[in-house]
């Protein structure tokens, strides 16, 4: 670990550490965790759903005054920075330390397991398991919202088939379909083609599962009854006087509340130190909020001491979402957040290498040099600096590789103790939650510091003003350039009554400006609104500020084809 | 009932009565059965997964020389004659006489639940419980099976995208994608639209998942090692040469073979009188085999006296399917067959009435008229000799309605007690077991008569002579006509090594010849075999004889718009 030595035995894979985990029963993880047998669900022996009941809401998550921490990140790299594994990591190092913790994580989506990855359950020793369930299927709920979300677009097609009655326009249909799959060929798509029995030919397509408004009203929901209003409330297009066709207008909302009813209750599994992990819906971190669900963490709150949640990419992307838009609907407040920081990443922000998934990274990139380190020390700076804008102090975690050197973390160490943040290496990969004693320490700690969330902007302000509040405040971006359909369309949404939602900036993950290839904490550019879009059952405006991939393809030799069961039944390939 | 009164109290709608069920915990249930705790995997407290050993086989599910029934039935209306209801009823029958009985049962898929009818577990008193799981996702086969098939499709058109190594002609690729959704818009599609990096653009379409070949892999597989094998032996299409292209080229099979571990496990349900209900795949009845999974058979005659099972459509259909094709895969061997008739469907098959789905019957048709249950005479009669041709004695089963008067049963025991054929009345769906003893007396004793399934036709017979065979000895056609090109395609099928495969007939189900319009017992016709497929996978050659829908559309009003949750929170509209 320490001075780039090789481990002299190669380190296990993911899925063969995870297939020698002994997991306790889920019933004495739920019932060392306060959770009753009859809210229990249990889905075979290692997975279970917790029933929401009228508890579940945010006056008995606040009730005993349990903390509630949020990870986030610096700028990642294409190869992201083990923000999950980190999660996983602080949760088994605070039971370590004698903490009653629950963690809340998104669910994976089933699609990139067969494309680049694999799987996604944290890593090394701290991980989800049953991991095969949670990179599989899990407890359906991905699959139910597939279902939900396409029973609307098979109404919205039924509806246009037999004689259009509400008069949709259907060039303005903003509703698609979705799969929980990388299929690239299913982003663009002419339907309906064939004989006159056979629909009403337009063009549609795919996204896959995760980028669903529907994924994100059931990780926003409050409640199973929000759910079902939400729901109602969805716009999936125009009519052709320009007003909006809602779910509830096409008799949809009640079918797609009855094939959710399950997955809106989250899923408790364990970390392979028996840690409960409630992994519960998994919006897209680009275009929707990207956090897991706020009844996860309604849940946590009212039995565990800490509850650690993770926010997606970095903390203008994932944690900025967590705070103005999932925050402020969940009534709860954070009281500390970890950022994470790899060597890679900050020496990815000296502008100095260029890192492409699927393929190693630069021999140059795993020499000793703490001076590349600091060379990207803006990004981390930058990142301290949002986490403080919303009121809340970040503790620095930087997540040990093997390849790293001593030199180069005591360069991390520098530039966060100079920033005057709290600053601890993990090791939770390499020795599980031992390796995390000292995180878990500071981020305790952090924890009794003051903290009071401040949100980037007020419902009160304009649609246009949100999106550049973000924008300066959070960016640091200069100002923002609205394009005139997109001004135009922020002004209907006001007079529609959608004027006090929240924002969400659709932009790249990869830097934190609008642009991929601008690294570190890019300042003197502006953010370009190209189009905006409403989520009006999520309840949040977005815009699309680059291009964005909502339906992800498959890799030219993909994952799927390296995976199978071998002579003896034993699977392999999943990581 | 009895003289066409009207039942004072309004009978409860099928919901209703299953939200009043009082169920057994499914542990007790499988306790009961005899099916051992650690091969249990329970999905919530009334539905759980039987886990496949090592005894799951052909050898140990005859061991205890346990009774296996087939249910079928005439030629349906339209409507249905309630062949689920009636092998619900006679598995509660069977435990009313002290009979140790286990239903195996297809899984109803989700699509039209939202379309005509919300429901599909039986009916009134007879029905399989939970309702509300088995009509929505149950414990997610049909997703799995779904993600399986279109991973697949995905790896086809990824490896078109990245350079098409393997050569396929895109112009002679069978394999669609799948969902579990009435969408007629889906039917035929252009996919690959856009830009260079998004696909090879080309023409396809989805079929509804009980369509799916990986539904009929599951249904067939004898074990989980055999489920794989057929996986691999999926033929996509063809290359450029001719030559199959199969999941195995594409390297898919590893992968979906992952996605489906769980879903070769049947689910444990029970019936509203705690009868154990096996609840397993749910392939198409007309253009694939109609009948519930071999494995769940084989569980099911390993732990009870009596195995009840149904086979979809009239006996000409999916029973035909259940002997020549399931059995002949299983090792099975049925000891009788119960063959349902209604009223209404005799009278339908006199040729005087026209019944239309979605509407009420036509009013002459509730009158009493035992003379127009004779005029039908031919049908019943016809499929006693179907079900004698298979070497198995039929028991014929009146699923009694409220409006029938009891000179018409009577005219239709006529008919069977002509035949030869043992008959009985029942009225689970109004009493429950309760009203079926008379019924299940009949097939225990039935049980006890000797049988010995002959097959219509041998392996070793050329393709054409299975189609011929099936034409002529089990539907009473002269003869067949198979189209040139479908002609051609069979012989490449016997070059390619899969000539001893058995025949699917893809046909109408709403008569026993190829025309819909013909009901009785046509004769002088000849079944014109429009084209053959392949399903290498599930083991099969079927023959396209008419027109065949397998992806089904929603109604002008679909059920959909009549579903939700009330103000209270409860489900209503289902069924």
């Amino acid at each position: 670990m320490n001075k780039g030595v090789t481990l002299s035995k190669p380190f296990p894979s993911d899925l063969e550490i995870a297939q020698k985990a002994e997991m306790d029963p889920i019933v004495e993880i739920a019932e060392k965790t306060g959770i009753s047998e009859d809210r229990l669900e249990p889905y075979g022996k290692y997975v279970a759903k917790v029933l929401l009941d009228e508890t579940t809401n945010a006056e008995n998550a606040k009730k005993k005054g349990a903390k509630y921490i949020v990870v986030t990140a610096v700028t990642p790299t294409p190869l992201g920075e083990g923000k999950t594994a980190t999660s996983v990591s602080l949760a088994q190092g605070m039971h370590k330390i004698g903490k009653n913790a629950t963690l809340t994580l998104r669910e994976p989506a089933l699609g990139p397991v067969f494309g680049v990855k694999g799987g996604a359950a944290g890593g090394g020793y701290s991980q989800i398991v049953p991991m095969e369930k949670l990179n599989l299927h899990l407890t359906g709920d991905f699959h139910a919202i597939t279902s939900a979300h396409n029973l609307l677009a098979a109404l919205i097609d039924n509806h246009l088939h037999h004689g259009n009655e509400l008069n949709i326009d259907t060039r303005n249909i903003s509703w698609r379909r979705v799969m929980d799959m990388n299929d690239r060929s299913l982003r663009n798509i002419i339907v309906g083609l064939g004989e006159r029995m056979d629909g009403v030919p337009r063009e549609t397509g795919f996204d896959i599962t995760p980028a669903s408004e529907v994924m994100v009203i059931v990780s926003l929901s409050s409640s199973f009854e929000d759910l079902r209003n939400r729901l109602a409330r969805i716009v999936i297009g125009y009519n052709m006087n320009g007003d909006p066709v809602t779910a509830k207008d096409l008799g949809a909302d009640g079918a797609m509340a009855i094939l959710l009813q399950d997955a809106i209750n989250p899923n408790l599994l364990q970390t392979l130190e028996h840690t409960p992990a409630l992994i519960h819906a998994g919006p897209f971190g680009n275009i929707a909020t990207g956090n897991s669900s706020v009844v996860a963490d309604y849940v946590g709150l009212e039995h565990s001491d800490y509850v650690i949640t993770e926010a997606g990419f970095g903390a203008d992307m994932g944690a900025e979402r967590f705070f103005n838009v999932k925050c402020r609907k969940s009534g709860l407040k954070p009281n500390a957040a970890v950022l994470v920081v790899t060597v890679r990443a900050l020496k990815s922000h000296s502008g100095l290498y260029k890192i492409t998934p699927g393929k190693p990274l630069p021999e140059d990139m795993l020499k000793e040099s703490p001076s590349d380190v600091k060379a990207g020390a803006a990004n981390l700076q930058k990142h301290i600096e949002i986490v403080r804008s919303f009121g809340v102090q970040p503790v620095v975690a930087i997540n040990a590789f093997p390849t790293d050197f001593d030199s180069e973390h005591d360069a991390i160490r520098e530039i966060a103790e100079e920033a005057g943040a709290r600053v601890a290496i993990h090791r939770g990969v390499a020795e599980g939650g031992a390796g995390v004693t000292e995180l878990a320490e500071a981020v305790v700690e952090a924890c009794d510091d003051k903290s009071d969330l401040v949100y980037t902007y007020e419902d009160s302000d304009s649609l246009e003003t949100k999106i550049e509040k973000v924008a300066t405040k959070v960016y640091g971006a200069d100002g923002i350039e609205v394009a005139p359909a997109a001004k135009k369309q922020l002004k209907r949404f006001e007079e529609l009554g959608f004027g006090d939602l929240p924002v969400v900036i659709a932009k790249t993950h990869l830097s934190i400006s609008s642009d991929p290839s601008l690294k570190g904490a890019p300042t003197g550019w502006t953010l370009p609104v190209r189009e905006v879009r409403l989520a009006a059952g999520a309840g949040y405006v977005y815009a699309i500020c680059g291009t964005m991939r909502t339906m992800p393809g498959l890799a030219k030799t993909p994952a799927a084809g390296q995976m199978g069961f071998d002579e003896n039944g034993n699977m392999y390939g999943l990581s």
